[in-house]
């Protein structure tokens, strides 16, 4: 036989015991957070900083955006067909692709291009922005992570930014991130104000993650929505039921604060 | 047009304003961690406990379990041929069934069982965890949640439950668990201990969540080992290569302490 | 090691020559229709008398029934993502499930029954139908095959019928598809004719497939028509647009008759 | 509410009507093969030659190809978890992609290319060939379509091109293709033989088929082998398996000739 032997360094698994990347799996239950055993997972060591709740608060801005994406339609559609679970929540992450979820890896290349730009050529920011924007343009690329068809000002760009900041995890990128809105702006004349796909590109960027792996991040998050989505399908709607993609009303607890 | 209106009660999307179960998400990110997300996404309701960090080491038990379970290989075969992440992510979800991640679900209906019965019939839990032993071998039904090809003592169910007691999570179902572990060995003669799966199955138990939602954790846990196996093989490995199912040397860090 | 050698009986694959169920594979091509490879594939042996070409007229009474049917709604779905064409054709195959498409396995078991309790018991082909139909209401379980939210009369199974009567196909199963559609316009006053599933299951029988194979009949008779979907979507309509389930012109050639 | 009217072409769906690019399909069942439903579906034309006959040959070469492909083990991969089978299926077809099967929409390109220069610059098919060669080589790009690791003369391109002549089908870009074999072979100083994804993509050339569809005939292709492969994992092996790529042992039928 041909020798097939080949290497992972992700797990080690001996009977009673399991290593991921060399830390004992049952010393990290309880003991770190989900975001930073997916840190470990993807990164291969364990964080230095607050780069675990900065993807806790990642994975829970995207967690769910109602009926209408793909994810969630192609999710339902297969779930009332009668499928199993796991079919249907793979039907969801089959729908996240270059125009859903996609933007987070494209607007991490415009970010990588834009800082690469300042580094090398010793501009500002303002300028790399510029000419970032520029360059897309005469190429008739589209810079991704900007604008909404929905929100003017989406709510979590905000809020990601602010946590950001506050847990020193917003440095070159965030900022870069900023001044292209703001290039944008001027050389569109329209408002392209950030949107949660480019806010978590600009801190997948700052925590050094590859592009490659960014839509896994929207995947992690999304598949809680996926299953909500599935399981209200199942337990509220006759199987083979005909899907409209919007005309659908939120019948949910009204708008309440946490006690 | 016949009228296709339908009604969704998890999220609100409204300009600028998402709201899940009622609550702002932008007021959630960073506020609450993901596990508290995920429960308020799946139960409706924020976690008046401690289930939010319950649920996150869950996921953290069982966020991979190396290269040789059906879901990484078949991660790995789907992004060997160069497929996207969302192909090789689909094609691991699609190998989490059951016989590999179904446990959960087969054990949370056993302990129902015996928890009702207890119930119904005033047993001791001693009595109940015989009779659904019992009962399970006079059907020849396997009760799932016991026993693992490697591991003699999982090491992630003694930290789970330990943790469960700290948390006031264990009660009625983790004792139960406990009953039939030791009710199973009577019976066979044979230590089968309970696995990761019967740990979990027994904590979802607690924290009321519907059998039918149980592969979900699974899933949600996986995600990240999934991408990580993905990753390896696209950087490590050379396209259409033939992979081997156990002959796999782990060449990661050694054990190592958290700092 | 331990030894994992195993064993296929389905194709060898030798340098410069592939026997499929040892019959050389050069030398089936052109000389064998598709529907006999698929008979060889499933069955190990070639058809002895008409059953390829009533697996070609199976595959094509269902190669598409326009938009509307959840398969083609989730593989249009996905690919509006931008997604490759694996990906949408396997997201349209896992909508293939108990309520679309399944109604062919469940069929072939009701005929099952119903024929193996007219062999048993004795009885003529009617009181074996009345029987089936009987048990079912008494057991509060539907039998699938028979009525269609659209066509009275479907189009696909006289035709179907009338090929498998004159290829010599259609003998007891057939017999009995009609009796059983008797028998419930009889038993529920209503007419509720047999479907294309059900013709399907009737022929499927009739060549002694296994009903765990029925739902792969649909499924290579669906992909044509899932790829025709996903192309259509792709070059006639935009990214991501809101896909409506039933709100659909037809705009294609107007009806004519082959030359 | 907006106007989410849209328009396809494919299949009219009326009440006991089903008409398919504007022939009844009921006519059509029986009428026209399955080679010739799908030339229809996706040409949106009947063929007016042999064109049906050719795709059911490309169908039949490419059926199945033993077990060791990614297809092929994906699925059964799936298959061991207690997997339904349009999970299976669909994890298969996931592996259905540029390193497995995508070599024919490659090989489409390079030899459009080629017939476009020779066309363009008035060249011989020798000069056009070599033109292809070196203008790849140059780019440091591999021609796909050439070479199998395992046959040295792939049984399944003589046949098909022996077909192709024989209907009619063959014309440039067959020659092309065996022009671009000698370039290849002069070129390289190795035996680069055309494999079957070459002669299909030639085939599929010559029949003016759009390089976009090209995997999805290796998908329908496909979908019987992946079947048999899930259905053989199903009755002969354990759930769970480990799965060996390679050390496979055939035990089907001897070589056999048909009667």
């Amino acid at each position: 036989m041909e020798d097939l032997q080949w290497k992972t360094g992700i797990t080690k698994v001996e009977p009673n015991k399991i290593l991921l990347r060399g830390y004992r799996l049952d010393e990290l239950i309880g003991r770190i957070s989900y975001g930073e055993a997916v840190y470990l997972t993807l990164k291969r060591e364990l964080p230095r900083q607050n780069e675990g709740q900065m993807i806790e608060a990642i994975l829970v801005s995207v967690i769910d955006h109602g009926a209408t994406p793909p994810s969630s339609l192609a999710a339902r559609t297969i779930a009332s067909t009668g499928a199993e679970l796991n079919a249907a929540v793979a039907g969801g992450i089959l729908a996240i692709s270059h125009y859903h979820g996609g933007a987070i890896e494209e607007c991490m290349t415009v970010l990588h291009d834009a800082v690469n730009h300042q580094r090398e050529k010793g501009t500002t920011v303002e300028e790399a922005a510029e000419w970032v924007v520029e360059s897309y343009r005469n190429a008739r690329k589209r810079i991704s992570g900007y604008g909404h068809r929905l929100h003017t000002q989406d709510p979590r760009t905000g809020r990601l930014f602010e946590l950001a900041t506050q847990w020193g995890i917003a440095r070159g990128f965030v900022n870069m991130a900023r001044a292209i809105e703001q290039a944008l702006k001027e050389s569109s004349g329209k408002e392209l104000p950030i949107n949660a796909d480019g806010a978590i590109a600009a801190l997948l960027c700052e925590m050094d993650f590859a592009p490659s792996l960014a839509d896994a991040f929207f995947m992690m998050a999304r598949v809680p929505g996926l299953v909500a989505h599935i399981d209200e399908e199942r337990t509220r709607q006759r199987p083979m039921r005909r899907i409209h993609p919007t005309d659908i009303e939120y019948d949910g607890p009204e708008e309440r604060e946490r006690e």
